[in-house]
């Protein structure tokens, strides 16, 4: 959470004119994102009615060779009415630029806010939305393949170590030392696949009141298990920020609303506990690692492994076997 | 620079509510402010037709007994026309609310830019709008005195201690001390005063083009000598960001856009070689003893005291000593 470049107006200025979006009126660093830096811009617009803009510059872990998928994306469903904000080109139709050898990419701004603490008529809209975006995206040419799946929560875990791991939490080495072997067993291999957000957490979802207007933060966006999208946004919306308190109000709405537009094979459905499962240790585990190797004077605030360690220790448990039947 | 608290959308929403502004549409943190959190705030407006503010919640430094000083003193020189920030009292006609202990505002969002390298227009222009503020100030009932005066300055210097002065630059000390007692026997007892601005870099105005759009960040506003605010808006704007090197257009056309509203007279201008070492001090102490209590952790980037000591030394080499002739 911060801007990790500081860009002057002089610079913002030239690059906005590669743009067919008007005169720079106003920039300011936005404090969101752990990989880029962010600026909501304003400027006079094509028409001279004024237009605003998120310009992002991509600062780590995502590769500028990605960006074509990521960016692209958000045209393909933009254009078919999903709710995300569409990519601005530039005056030669490019989807992104360099500026001091790093790229940036201006993208529609969109309104609302993300919530904290959801309501299930919000949690519906959620799920709905996250189903169109797999059915208008079904037909995507764009393949990216999921760089968090299980083989990279198998790397993490190693990179962590048992003593690591042991560092942050006595229980967390022997959760995560039971669960990987038997995801890596029972992981499902023949469920549809499509493109998937992949990181549906509700910053990543701007609503207002219960509409959701924007969808945002596609950088892990990948083809892979279509389901699993809905364990990850079920992961990530279902509980407290903590892990601690699961909401069966928030999963039933929105599985409902998800099912509203794409209801879930049988197949599916049985495969949601592991797909959860595999969810929230790969949370775990990106989180520990960060955990492990993240400076203490880094600009950014580490997020608890924990929290996430306690979502799975919740999915294993056979007591909860019900909540996705 | 840095969102020191995380505000949920919810208590954003229920802020909000309490003036008359419409419902909330976005919020997003942003990146300014040393001493206070930021969000720009996006409402449906009181007409309907959207409005946009600052959210401002101060976390450190600034006294809460304070507020009312620096609020309506916006409230003051924009009714007169100066171009500053309103700001939005809520529906009982308070200034500030709190919120979770802290004090938070709801201003004005202004458009605009800030320059990081600045023309003799833009120069003028903000020397205009110094007159301008002095101007409009001068029937300001409101009087607070300049927290950060010599008397500051010799407390820090003290506080930073030769030895911390050492280890910043070696030659830091030595000019410090040189200068501290010279200026507490030369300094101005009987020039004009006014309520003042007194930290006018180029972070703090919003330009368009060469026009000024917002003076902003009025915390440090105080009543004091009016020449010393030239004096400050001079050593902020007519050297590069090191102060490695001087700028005679610059520092030309600011003092002539302040003339142009706001003839200095001659015992001001001829106080003015003073003033500005004054304020050169001033900032090369208040960095230095930051410099040298930050911890190495902090969110907030440490700004150079040498970039300040540069100027001074400039302002009392007589061999400058033409430039306020």
């Amino acid at each position: 959470m911060a801007v990790y470049t500081q860009l002057a107006a002089e610079e913002l200025a030239a690059l906005i004119g590669h743009f067919d979006v008007g005169e720079l009126v106003s920039a300011k660093g936005i404090a969101e994102g752990v990989s880029n830096s962010n600026w909501l811009v304003e400027t006079t617009g094509a028409d001279g009615t004024g237009a605003r803009f998120i310009l992002t510059m991509y600062e780590f872990r995502i590769e500028v060779e990605d960006l074509p998928f990521f960016l692209s994306l958000l045209d393909h469903l933009a254009a078919k009415g999903c709710p995300v904000p569409r990519t601005i080109h530039d005056r030669n139709g490019a989807l992104y630029r360099m500026i001091d050898g790093k790229a940036v990419a201006l993208i529609e701004f969109l309104p609302g806010v993300s919530v904290s603490h959801p309501t299930p008529g919000q949690a519906k809209a959620v799920g709905r939305a996250l189903a169109q975006v797999h059915l208008t995206g079904a037909d995507f040419e764009g393949f990216r393949p999921n760089g968090m799946d299980l083989f990279e929560s198998r790397r993490l875990a190693t990179a962590c170590g048992h003593d690591g791991m042991l560092r942050i939490d006595p229980a967390l080495a022997d959760l995560v030392e039971r669960e990987l072997p038997g995801l890596e067993a029972r992981w499902p291999t023949d469920l549809p696949r499509s493109v998937i957000h992949a990181d549906l957490f509700p910053d990543n979802v701007l609503m207002l009141g219960e509409s959701v207007t924007g969808l945002i933060d596609f950088y892990f966006a990948c083809t892979d298990i279509t389901a699993y999208d809905v364990a990850v946004t079920h992961a990530a919306w279902c509980f407290d920020h903590e892990g601690q308190n699961f909401n069966p109000a928030i999963s039933a709405a929105l599985l409902e609303g998800y099912e509203s537009l794409r209801p879930l094979s049988t197949e599916e459905r049985a495969a949601l506990p592991v797909l959860a499962r595999g969810a929230a240790l790969r949370f775990t585990l990106s989180r520990a690692y960060d955990w492990l190797n993240t400076p203490a004077d880094a600009l950014v605030m580490r997020k608890s492994p924990m929290a996430f360690a306690r979502r799975l220790a919740f999915y294993a448990d056979p007591a909860n076997s019900g909540i996705f039947a």
